[in-house]
């Protein structure tokens, strides 16, 4: 679920997608060694030698696809960009589950329509997709390229051996959690989209010292990633307008394009920062982390029992909102 | 590489794709747990568990991607048959390393135009992944929905645990060896490639009781796909043109359309079938394995030293050819 938002006149989030995969998910059977099935940011799977009793190696899954004309364009993109965005994406999944592996394998299948399909194109394609599986210890074991008749379409599915930590999900978010994100948010398409950093190493270092209880990756854009956790921790959140970390590039847009940059940081997809939640206490010791202290992380709201997102804004008014994000179809 | 011969016109098979994955490999570097990287089938990993010196599981990985327009019709191919061959292909690479798998999980990645992103497509389509996929014990873990201006896109990565078998690879055909294939070649675009077995059982059975030597599913083409195996172990075959099986299908197509019914035998993509290499004692004891009795396997050739590959006709003479097969580009 990486897609841009392209649309900015249809800010309610279109059900389609989502419904979809519910509807296939209720389908879905589990043997006990599937920890984690379809429905967080990757799956996670015990596995077990064979002929061994002693267990185990977690196995984190995931898959992504970006599709030309919808997650990058040909005109502004460089094959190296194409290339490097199709691996970190799903590098991006990994950290939001807690980052922390000791071995990370990639697949890769790439359609490309036959003009394409040449050295001019493929090689530095390719050398993105190295660049960034070399910078986090990701090994290529296998791909496949295929001839299509339309958009550039690449899928990278990667999967992760734990070492030792445990997967954060979704689903954990207590009241009274504070809830916090890394980064800056909203404007990825003037730039980032191509070129963010997946969080891999805040995450590990965030589930190696603290008690962190749930976590996602924005890519959907804040408040449509921010209700996935609420919802699948059946709680609520209110956010601290003030307290939105607002990018350079949201402000830029919002002077083009008439949209608050607010809004930008709410529903702009693709920002591929961390949105997490933790005792507000542990709260206060990550933001003073010295480990951390590259990375800007900030406090931007509390998680309550009651239902829905709702905003604190400066006039310490509280209102109601809806989650809006990237409408996938 | 799954895609249909659809042009017969061009015969000689075009090396862009596999030019391309030659570069690629060349820049591949692994760690010594990949103990099958890119270039066979699927990839094979060592994995070990954190904090335990005792070892540990083979985890089989493969990837493969289908293509409106490429490797079915919208007009002839119902969203069952899509959805079954999505993940039937990538089985069939599972099946071609030796079969015998505890476990197979998958990630299904599907682009889709936006008209068909809507129950009357997606239900089916997931029938047709789940029918598939519960017939041979397969999980779905995880996935992800996109959306294309383009042709509709669907990748399938599996990966399989092994239950103590040793993969079978491309590279170790012996001069000696006695050249097997199962099934029937040719014409499977009449309908075979929409509703093929992936070899599984068959493979399990063969890597259990018999020492193969090498094995590839025919995706290509069985001359192509004999080629990748002859080339990975440095060797040559004769076949014997009148032991080739060919199926009902290929003759169809020959009387359509004036190709000889052998040459479609000899280059149609996507049959499924396995080819592989076993000592000629071994070979005859599989002919009349009964376990094996309700697929049809013959003895096609043999594997020789002298490099290339040579017919051996009905006239018993023998004469040099190209390895034909898919245009992929």
């Amino acid at each position: 679920m990486t897609s841009l938002q392209k649309d900015k006149k249809s800010l309610i989030m279109d059900e389609t997608e989502f419904g979809y995969i519910k509807w296939i998910q209720k389908r879905l059977k589990y043997k006990p060694e599937v920890i984690i099935g379809s429905g967080d940011d990757t799956a996670v799977i015990k596995i077990k030698s064979f002929g061994s009793k002693q267990n185990n190696s977690l196995l984190y899954a995931t898959t992504d696809t970006i599709v030309e004309g919808i997650d990058f364009h040909i005109s502004s993109a460089t094959p190296e960009q194409i290339g490097y965005k199709s691996v970190a994406v799903s590098l991006s999944d990994l950290a939001a589950m807690g980052g922390g592996f000791s071995k990370i394998y990639a697949l890769i299948s790439a359609s490309l329509p036959k003009n394409l399909a040449k050295p001019h194109f493929t090689h530095p394609l390719f050398q993105g997709i190295n660049y960034v599986s070399k910078r986090f210890n990701v090994q290529i074991i296998g791909g496949d390229i295929s001839s299509t008749r339309g958009p550039i379409t690449i899928t990278s599915t990667l999967f992760g051996i734990d070492k030792g930590l445990k997967p954060i999900r979704r689903n954990g978010a207590c009241e009274g959690d504070a809830l916090l994100v890394t980064g800056k948010l909203g404007g990825s398409i003037l730039n980032k989209h191509l070129s963010f950093t997946p969080r891999l190493r805040e995450a590990e270092l965030l589930n190696r010292h603290y008690k962190i209880n749930s976590m996602i990756d924005i890519s959907d854009g804040l408040l449509a990633d921010l209700d996935h956790i609420l919802e699948a921790s059946n709680v609520g959140a209110l956010l601290d307008t003030l307290s939105i970390p607002i990018s350079p590039e949201a402000y830029k847009l919002a002077k083009q394009n008439k949209i608050k940059s607010l809004n930008h940081a709410f529903s702009d997809g693709e920002d591929f920062e961390l949105l997490f939640t933790t005792p507000i206490k542990e709260a206060v010791q990550i933001i003073h982390d010295k480990r951390l202290a590259k990375t800007p992380i900030s406090i931007i709201g509390l998680i309550r029992k009651q239902k829905g997102i709702f905003l604190c804004n400066s006039m310490r008014k509280t209102s109601r909102i809806a989650p809006q994000g990237f409408k996938h179809f």
